[in-house]
């Protein structure tokens, strides 16, 4: 069988391409390893328009109203991406062909690089407050950022932790003022500006964090390191395609979400659109949708 | 005082554009003469993620979260605008100042211009299924258009009334699949392609539509006929900006959602961008916030 269309990826963007595709009767699967993807990892969603919650509690929601269309859900991993009359898409598991693609991969967390954050992953270095804010209940724990991700991470782990610093390396935080005033009125939050992480210290688990602040040494005692620095595209599987991509490895779209290659759309935080939002990544899916109906009808 | 940006328009674009100005801190102040827009007269929204619903039910969640912030709702009608060093924005009641603007006016209802419209508007005539469907409880009405909106409320029609004629000038309907599907499988539901209304009949409210069906003139009796073949921009009091508009009157916007007029932005179904969406409109209005921000930084 060759479908109409193959989304890959299941997150806001993917999820509302397939509500499109699915509700103008194209014969659509949607490829992906998990449901929700990043947005999975938002702890409190605020300005997604009509919502407030997780951005997993949404995803839930976006995945509820899709399941009631006649459309394929393949969770599996993507290998690799050929193109010849049409896209085959080669799974872990199968092989899917289809007559158009719509990627909406999303992006992978940044990591810092520095001696002690990989031995100590999952020992005190975590990189999803989601999954592990919990268990620093009463405790000090640093997160390193100045994006909105890392200050609505800082905010959510001030309510649990006793003590929480947030490392940046800028003299600003870069986030929403709403999140940077609110930071700024916690008590137990403690911002260190001009500061670059250099070294996580600690034997069974993170003990402290090695900084430079302005040239100065210093290390401070913690609990537990959020590293919330941003993230990469992924890509890796789509390299057969040679895709054009801007300098940081986005693919390159119009405004109708069409790529370099043809019949091929890309849609959400993948994509070089610089505002990376829920809502901005929906809309692209939506759009990219559109232009498959476009493309199939000629 | 000066405001940092003022909305016009309160429909799911300026909505959003307001909760992302108000969360980054801008003092904004939304105008507009509704709270809405023409999302209210969706009757079942089913293609904004995560949500379905009446229109107008989504717009009071818009609303109610927006609220939570600091921002001026100023509900007036806007006579007209100018700009000096600030834009100066007339309202019936008062005049306010700002640096910059987001137009977010959305569209204005489409008439057929035939003898006995303007007449029986309000007996029989009406271009709002959500007012007026309950009114037709077991009658006979006629919807006149092919687009997603005249089908979804030929559909909402069909659940109350006897019968639905669904009146449209192309040879295939233009909505989505699903809908025209949904269309065909209503017993009560017949369409009548390649077919223009031509004259309203009633004296004290619609008795019959004629219509001229492949060159050849018929009469249907009716009860009530609901108009919906689309809308144009509107755009009255923008007139003095000299704003650069499309072919349609639509105002043009790049990626950024900028118009041709430094400060002045515009976003939803007022822009040239062609799908008119509510999830299309919602992105636009971040878009636009964050353009804002970005321009009152320099």
């Amino acid at each position: 069988m060759i479908y109409d269309l193959i989304i890959i990826g299941a997150g806001p963007a993917g999820l509302t391409a397939g509500i499109y595709a699915a509700r103008s009767g194209l014969k659509t699967a949607i490829v992906s390893k998990d449901i929700g993807g990043t947005a999975n990892s938002i702890l409190l969603l605020e300005n997604w328009p009509g919502f407030e919650g997780p951005g997993a509690e949404l995803m839930k929601k976006f995945y509820g109203q899709l399941k009631k269309y006649n459309i394929d859900f393949v969770i599996d991993e993507v290998n690799n991406i050929n193109k010849k009359d049409n896209f085959i898409v080669k799974t872990k598991k199968q092989e899917l062909q289809s007559k158009t693609l719509i990627l909406t991969t999303g992006t992978e967390r940044k990591t810092l690089n520095i001696p002690g954050e990989e031995k100590l992953i999952g020992k005190g270095v975590s990189y999803c407050v989601t999954c592990d804010a919990f268990f620093f209940k009463g405790k000090t724990v640093g997160v390193v950022g100045g994006s909105d991700c890392a200050a609505t991470s800082a905010l959510a782990l001030s309510n649990l932790a006793k003590k929480v610093y947030v490392i940046y390396r800028g003299k600003k935080l870069r986030c929403e003022d709403v999140n940077s005033k609110r930071l700024e009125e916690k008590k137990s939050v403690e911002i260190i500006y001009n500061a670059l992480p250099i070294k996580i210290l600690g034997k069974e688990k993170v003990e402290s964090l090695k900084i430079k602040e302005k040239n100065k040494e210093k290390e401070i005692q913690l609990d537990g390191l959020f590293i919330e620095i941003g993230s990469t595209p992924l890509k890796e599987f789509i390299k057969n395609l040679k895709i054009k991509l801007d300098s940081e490895g986005y693919i390159k779209v119009d405004e109708n979400m069409k790529t370099s290659i043809k019949g091929l759309f890309a849609a959400g935080d993948v994509t070089s659109y610089k505002l990376k939002q829920v809502v901005v990544a929906s809309a692209q899916g939506a759009i990219a949708a559109k232009s498959v109906q476009d493309f199939l009808r000629g």
